[in-house]
């Protein structure tokens, strides 16, 4: 009897990828940009999702799916801002498509009603979330400053397969050993036309540059 | 033809936890104490062990194994402080006990002799370390002020199977809503008894203080 091979990983993986892909047309043909948000915990995914509630309230619509391991107390900060959902994994280390999926479609309505941003916000996890494509259309790594500018070099795959990397609390800059040129530097070493955008989600510094950013990734993404 | 269910899982978790206790009785009889640091990237655990190392000059004898996903970095900056050696995991999101042995086995006689204590620092993940012994008698999680006080419930399995929780950073509290009350509380929810270490490995201020809590650790460990 002679023994074949069975290639279920890569039947696994092709399958996974056709379904991301018909995500993100689905999301495309209604108008939504989807962000998928990966950092370490605490780094301040949250912090800068309130914050662009705030810029953007009353004249940009967003909603937010955040995931966590447990509690759902990122929900809870979001909720008086705008329309969230916890995705809750039970101890999995990161956001996989279908549990998105579910989030998503347990929005009413009237939230979905002229949605133009999706946030995911992914498992605090420098290392994991970046292997799995929940069908967005732009992964953003957001970095604090706390961590030290060695990141980007040391966590490749994060900010290789990310679009662009927001640099957080940089109203820290005074009280530690951090150098927006050098983690710049490291971040261009691992992806060299990285966008680098520095804010401070707590202090609101950069917010709007942000937020602009987000827009003309949408009107791109409208427009074609 | 009947169809046996083949419980491999339980097979694999079995021999594992086998592997891993012979390896903690091989170094208990060595006198060697050996601790698991496990965090986000960027809590401070090679800060901590710098401090670590620079309180004990000359008096106590330590050792580091420092896992990364990728670069030397963390080993660059220890090597001028204590015997290290780099485990590279190429990719994986957590340190594996193999792994550790392979490092372990490459100090030198010199370096070997008199170890009173042997630090792996694990890969920057807050998730996944958490579910594999490396065979330490002491896993200890680095928490920094930076990264919020409502960590512990939302990364519960790192708090519960750790022994002691080190609160790094704390030189920035005057800067960061975090609240050392809070932190505590919350992670007693998660294991009663887990001693909260606070310190600055950046400034120094309760370094002393987690010294003497290892060196009294290693004196049960030798005593028993």
């Amino acid at each position: 009897m002679s023994i074949q091979s069975v290639p279920v990983q890569k039947d696994l993986q092709s399958a996974r990828r056709a379904a991301a892909d018909a995500w993100r047309k689905e999301l495309t043909e209604r108008g939504i940009l989807c962000i998928n948000l990966i950092s370490s915990p605490g780094a301040g995914k949250t912090s800068l999702l309130q914050a662009t509630a705030r810029q953007w309230a009353g004249t940009v619509r967003m909603a937010v799916l955040v995931g966590d391991i447990a509690t759902d107390r990122d929900a809870q900060r979001l909720a008086p801002l705008v329309p969230v959902r916890q995705l809750t994994t039970g101890g999995a280390c990161h956001l996989e498509l279908p549990l998105v999926q579910t989030g998503f479609g347990q929005l009413t309505l009237e939230e979905l009603e002229g949605l133009e941003f999706l946030f995911v916000e992914n498992v605090g996890n420098l290392v994991c979330p970046a292997s799995h494509d929940l069908g967005e259309h732009m992964r953003v790594v957001v970095l604090s400053v706390t961590e030290g500018d060695d990141k980007p070099g040391k966590y490749p795959k994060a900010f290789r397969t990310s679009d662009a990397c927001v640099i957080n609390k940089i109203d820290l800059l005074p009280y530690v050993p951090f150098s927006l040129e050098a983690v710049t530097t490291d971040a261009h070493l691992v992806r060299g036309d990285l966008p680098v955008l520095p804010v401070s989600a707590f202090k609101g510094d950069g917010i709007a540059q942000w937020c602009d950013f987000l827009r003309k990734s949408r009107q791109e993404l409208v427009r074609t």
